[in-house]
């Protein structure tokens, strides 16, 4: 029987005999004392094993802890003990150590002094073994798990809406392409036939799905489909941009959470977003407490703080149309000068909840124009029924809408958008069979991230972030 | 507050007013009374409304009742009484009907008759509104969920592994292209620019990630990365296969579960798959019966039978050697010989579970060759700690191993098979820099699904399936 860490960390120390196995963090020693901080990465804390040459420790396990440096692969056998150190309730009295696998001290790039977060990037696939990168994994998948939990719960089921899309009518950025061609030997064939350039086409029915695909922006469309079938569904799965963005703040490879419920209006929807929020961060501040303490002390001051507001204040809630006012009586603040019609930028997105609501906000009723298709029309025309949640510390969160259920108002906005009514047959389907109102909204799971540990940059809480000219490991 | 049909169902009858919201499955009625079954996809049964013409029922809602056909969206307000009708412990006593949208009983796919699942494939878009994928598609979400509790339960964290992917190294299959050229526009400009064919060449470093880029075939590579930091992880996500194999067993685009363990030998390897298996199955006996029962009584008779089996049974472990030995006694029942060093086919897999040892097998220790280059080697040097899992009724279920820490030999294997040090420069560091015993498995969860449903073909078992000449929606 393995034990991880936590569990040991937790358990009742009677002097019971025990296996410790991890990776050495730090050593030190005293005359007669060795301590060996020992972490495996189930819990932000590491665990002390104490040697003590008092009681003899025989020449290989002398030479052996000589050898455990930072990195060293152990496993530590010994009894759980009460510490009388500070800081850690319970240690081990060790008696033994094995050593599986060593790390060169003078090459092991994750020696104890701070790295940089451009070096650990690099370094992708060992930076989880530092104190950051641990932390940031494990809320991950806590908040990952506390998603499929809040949705569970409520009678939501699971949907995987599909990743390579021979649909391109999500119209929410540049997609990434999908090929069995070999280009180069495409093109070699091209010339040594001597094609004529301007008539050249590709003929996709001889790629391998008989058509164009690429990489699904969204599971939102195929999402309805569920929906109106199950009635509550949603989507958790990677989305593409495939946008030359090279910032702190994009990816090309992202995780999407994506609710659809159906008989939702805009105010079932808003309230859910409100839920789900607090639920997640609720969530965050009593599973993930070590680790959010670690983030509070040495990535962002505040940051619990700012994340018990959150939870504590109700969301205030106004339209865009009021949004627009309350900015325009502040209207020296912005570098972008608000104006009804516009879309609300970072800046705008922050005074309202920082400076004005001094909490969260959820607006709603935006301007058709800066808003998609499938939104549902309000009876004013020249607004939908679109709702973004704003958080302090952050701006948008969320992004969601009542869709448009009407057969014929939804065909005339695709037309006024100059789309094709074709490529949507089969989202129309879902107005043309049994129609119903419905909402839904989409969280970005490493814009979650960011706001939860406080990390600066979205490349820093994905394993192994994709963005332009990055595809390493 | 919308409530679900699931929790109505199971909620007190005390005549208590309640709105039903749903799609109306069927309509009967007899002089006085109406019967409108009504379902919302929350769970496999409709509740019934019953509309009694005694009680007085005005112009309107006679109106709107006959329109209330197959596939119609409806709220039904009533009172949830006892019912006296066998088979269902409530019905609502109904007075009030609001039709949200039609559907043309001319024109809708989906009327009472029974359709053909290759008919219900070209309207995936639809197709969760019948019986059949309605009980898929909340098995599947199930079975996602369990997979989710049962490793957070056991400490392990769930890691997303990219999804495109620049290294090329994994060796599964073949890969499908991801790239942000026109393809179109590549050629024409050399065509335009009289190129030659024989010493051209792509640009890569022009593409979005300055390299090739593919879809990955497995994230257990770089799962191996993070389960030695944080111990214990899994992997949830999808995976592709660009083979163009046109099957009822095979897709482009699917789900794979890989959990990956450090200090874990083979040996607690088996046992975690073991118990893995049983906990999916005993979850869905408990959590999915309703369902469950319709595909015993409709898609594969004994079916639950089946399941109960691979629960109640331990799994016989065995030698690949010793399953050759056994097979060879039977060599006339197979149209495919066994021999050592043969890889299991079908056949095989189902012989040993069903006739030989009635139940759930694991096999290990492969021969080299037919494995993987990163399957720890035996001593022998012939055989790796390769394990297949093969249930009864299907076959392999789960494939895995334990894995080589040794660096040297790591690298001996690498060259042996011709592939190149240089692509594994990061997995190899895992070897460099603490290595640790550890072991990990893969399960395909629609492979799962396919063993849980009964049901024949995996593009039934995935919302929007995707295979060559299949990328619709």
């Amino acid at each position: 029987m393995i034990h991880l860490i936590k569990d040991i960390l937790t358990s009742e120390p009677k002097g019971q005999a025990i296996d410790v196995y991890g990776w050495v963090r730090t050593k030190r020693e005293t005359k007669n004392l060795v301590f060996i901080e020992i972490n495996d990465g189930s819990c932000f804390a590491s665990i002390q094993a104490t040697f003590d040459r008092d009681t003899g420790l025989d020449n290989n396990t002398e030479a052996l802890l000589k050898k455990a440096g930072t990195g060293v692969s152990v496993k530590v056998s010994g009894n759980l003990v009460p510490s009388p150190a500070a800081g850690q309730r319970v240690e081990l009295q060790a008696n033994n150590i094995h050593i599986f696998g060593d790390a060169d001290q003078e090459k092991y790039p994750l020696q104890k002094k701070r790295h940089s977060m451009e070096f650990l990037r690099d370094i992708a696939h060992l930076r989880a073994r530092t104190n950051t990168f641990g932390a940031v994994a494990r809320i991950r998948s806590q908040m990952a798990y506390a998603i499929h939990t809040f949705f569970q719960e409520r009678g939501f089921q699971y949907v995987h809406t599909p990743i390579i899309t021979g649909s391109d009518c999500e119209g929410a950025g540049e997609m990434f392409h999908v090929t069995t061609f070999d280009i180069e030997e495409t093109v070699k064939k091209a010339l040594k036939e001597k094609k004529d350039p301007d008539s050249f086409k590709i003929d996709y029915s001889q790629d391998f799905f008989g058509k164009q695909a690429n990489l699904t922006v969204s599971g939102q469309l195929e999402g309805e489909t569920y929906a109106t079938a199950l009635s509550r569904i949603y989507t958790f799965g990677p989305t593409f941009r495939a946008e030359n963005s090279n910032t702190s703040r994009h990816l090309a490879e992202f995780w999407m959470v994506e609710p659809e419920m159906s008989f939702f209006t805009i105010k079932e929807n808003m309230e859910l977003a409100e839920e789900f929020i607090v639920y997640l961060l609720k969530w965050a501040l009593e599973k993930c407490k070590e680790d959010l303490e670690f983030f509070d002390s040495r990535i962002k001051k505040g940051l619990i703080e700012m994340l018990k507001n959150v939870v504590n204040t109700p969301f205030t809630r106004l339209t865009y149309t009021e949004a627009i006012a309350e900015l325009e009586k502040h209207i020296d603040r912005f570098e972008f000068k608000p104006y009804w019609g516009c879309d609300l930028q970072s800046e705008h997105e922050r005074f309202l909840t920082e400076e004005v609501y001094k909490g969260p906000v959820i607006v709603t009723n935006y301007p058709k124009e800066i808003k998609s298709f499938y939104m549902k029309l309000n009876e004013d025309g020249k607004t939908v029924r679109a709702m973004d949640v704003l958080v302090p510390g952050l701006g948008e969160i969320i992004g969601g809408s009542e869709r448009e259920e009407n057969l014929d108002i939804l065909q005339g906005r695709i037309k006024e958008l100059g789309l094709r009514e074709e490529d949507y047959w089969w989202y129309l389907d879902l107005r043309r069979y049994g129609t119903v109102p419905h909402s839904g909204f989409g969280l970005g799971f490493e814009r979650l991230l960011l706001y939860v540990t406080g990390m600066g940059n979205i490349r820093d809480v994905i394993p192994f972030p994709r963005a332009p000219k990055l595809a390493e490991f």
